[in-house]
């Protein structure tokens, strides 16, 4: 393979995790490592930073903020949910890409993000301008097919199985057979999130919290729904529900769909928890109920981020690097669990085209034949994922993020316009 | 002051904090430094337990088990929002101490519990029965008169901070001068939670999250509210808002009452933060909002639990026993701060009779005049209340709880049919 000579871009994109700046410090820390990578640039606000010609000079960046990237939530290079439709974009990109001697460029992001990297790389392959495109993987929603599981899904998971059982606690003392507690988690058609809050059972407790997980992928029934809870509150102090988002009836409907869509036509939701109160309180007369919608919160809860998935997070980056200056190109960096009975976990490629725009949903044979609970399958899979602890250094009792400098790049080329 | 031999009661009342248990945990070790004190019993949801002669043997509990109490969040006696109203139900509490032989009560809990407390004690001497009360302070909303603050409130402060810088990091990569982030936080009557949440600002970044904190102390009105909105985003990329659950309307109602009153006649709050949510959608045309709720989780976030405030609540539990012992009896314990620059914090006495029933709000003169953000004075005050992180155990990835034993003390009494 010919060495490439030239620039790396970064860019993130889609929602934000936990964990995504640390594939940035992963993916900086690896591109210093190869004398055939000269800067080291990052994109603000994904593809539109790169339309507007936003860049920054990562290598600028002091090596403390490059270590605290590690535990800061949200994205440092800011982030973007736009669906590149026109040809001129793509052609200004590339023009971009080229002026900036840009031969790498690495797409942090979910399934849409891989859509525009794949696009991106499309483009530049057509117009026979050299470059390689890695795409590194990242979604709280750990719906991305490929790979293993994603990074920022164990922090999330981590945070809730903790909030859960932090609930738990709470509704214990309170509840004396009329208490429903409800909290709704993200998963817009998957329901990765709601499961993973399976982990805050203890081992051999059955009975823990949660009682009941609701999840995109069992259709939802109003009834069953009601007898789920009637049941519990026979056995249990409380009945703690947990509810994602993406809730659908038989007929494929979310069960409180918002008319607002997103730039990629994909619903808006909110509201699957307030819809459960409201179903409890309709029906189940003295039974209280309690709601709680980290929203958000869940998907920036760097104070409690898995030590695994930040690692692994660091790795996918430091990998798509190595693999760019491979030779690698349009690929998508997974990760890919060993076959020990102990959890080790490497990385490995997949083509963007597989994983572009497609979505993993739970294995039906994971949760259990009751629907609302899920089985030692997933438990196994999933508790890996949320072990260790992220050490946050504090600034006066609140954790302490990094402030990138972010020192524009000159820019050579006219304003873009739309 | 004769010595008073006899068996201690300890009952938790109201809502759980994340600290309540380690109040628990300091009285029992305190209780059993005193040889005048034979049986350390808890009472199973607070009075209740009493009139039910629900109670467990607390000395029987391991020592792994009070020690874990230190970061247990929920009661982990149970607790209960129950009013004392019929006569015969203080006959009945009367009858159950003097059949244990309770010579030593303490209550932790808020302004209603400590109600319940100062009634207790009343009835006690009335009966010429000897019985020694005395209340721990306990509450989230740091709204108990006469103690500087009350163990609870720290921890939810340290909590929610951490969310709104994390909520910061977010929005920040989000938002484009259009984005709307709400929290929704606790604070029935009074804004210190949502006030603390200010805590998430740096030192001299004063155009830091959070840009606007709507306090139940200042009317709230729909038309600067927007105004408000529309000057933050004209300067940041977002706005970050925090709303108490207690807002109200110039006239004194609620913005987002829901019918619903809890057994104390309070109205059961909800919701402020989806009207701020429908306000924005309603009048700024083209601005995205994001919503969280923490709901029961901020009171319940043991794994994010300030040292500061759970070592206050082991003091005032221990002090709560010294004091009895002593001789005290209708006293409430405080938290009283030393005048030294650096914080100092060591307990005081005040009469139960003076707490009961009583609001403490936030001072006016620590609300800046805008209304919306928080003067040097309230950051004073509240940055050490948030110093310092508990180390929780973690059990297979997930904070490790205490489980009593509740070994039940026998019972002597025919059941009682309130």
């Amino acid at each position: 393979m010919a060495e490439l000579a030239g620039n790396v871009l970064v860019g993130q994109s889609g929602g934000p995790t936990a964990v995504i700046n640390a594939s940035v410090a992963g993916l900086i820390t690896e591109a210093l490592n190869h004398d055939c990578i000269e800067e080291v640039y990052g994109s603000l606000n994904g593809v539109l930073g790169i339309l507007q010609e936003d860049l920054v000079d990562l290598a600028a960046e002091s090596q403390q903020s490059i270590r605290a990237l590690k535990h800061t939530p949200g994205a440092a290079l800011g982030t973007c949910r736009f669906k590149l439709k026109k040809p001129a974009d793509l052609d200004r990109i590339l023009e971009v890409l080229k002026a900036h001697n840009i031969r790498y460029f690495f797409y942090i992001g979910g399934n849409d993000s891989q859509d525009t990297a794949a696009k991106i790389s499309a483009h530049a392959a057509a117009a026979g301008y050299e470059l390689r495109v890695i795409g590194v993987p990242k979604t709280v929603d750990n719906d991305l097919p490929g790979t293993d599981h994603c990074p920022g899904y164990g922090s999330t998971a981590k945070f809730l199985a903790a909030t859960v059982r932090e609930l738990a606690a709470d509704n214990e003392s309170m509840g004396a057979g009329d208490l429903v507690s409800i909290i709704e988690v993200m998963g817009r058609s998957a329901g990765w999130i709601a499961a993973s809050t399976a982990l805050a059972k203890r081992r051999d407790q059955p009975h823990d919290a949660p009682h009941l997980i609701y999840l995109p992928e069992i259709p939802f029934s109003q009834e069953k729904c009601l007898e789920d809870i009637r049941r519990v509150l026979k056995r249990e102090k409380y009945c703690q529900i947990v509810v994602s988002e993406g809730l659908t009836d038989s007929d494929g409907n979310y069960v409180s769909a918002d008319p607002a869509t997103d730039a990629f036509g994909h619903a808006q939701l909110g509201g699957a928890g307030e819809f459960i109160k409201s179903l409890v309180e309709a029906n189940l007369p003295g039974v209280k109920t309690r709601l709680s919608v980290p929203g958000l919160m869940q998907r920036s809860a760097a104070h409690a981020a898995s030590k695994t998935d930040a690692d692994e997070a660091y790795l996918v980056g430091q990998a798509a690097v190595k693999a760019a200056v491979n030779g690698e190109t349009d690929k998508l960096i997974t990760l890919v669990r060993g076959d020990a009975d102990h959890y080790t976990c490497e990385t490995g490629l997949a083509p963007l085209a597989d994983v572009a725009n497609t979505v993993k949903k739970l294995p039906r044979e994971w949760i259990n034949e009751d629907g609302v609970s899920m089985n030692f399958q997933f438990i196994r899979y999933a508790q890996p994922l949320i072990q260790g602890e992220v050490v946050v250094p504090q600034d006066n009792g609140v954790p302490a993020f990094a402030r990138l400098d972010k020192v524009r790049v000159e820019k050579t080329l006219p304003a873009y316009v739309a």
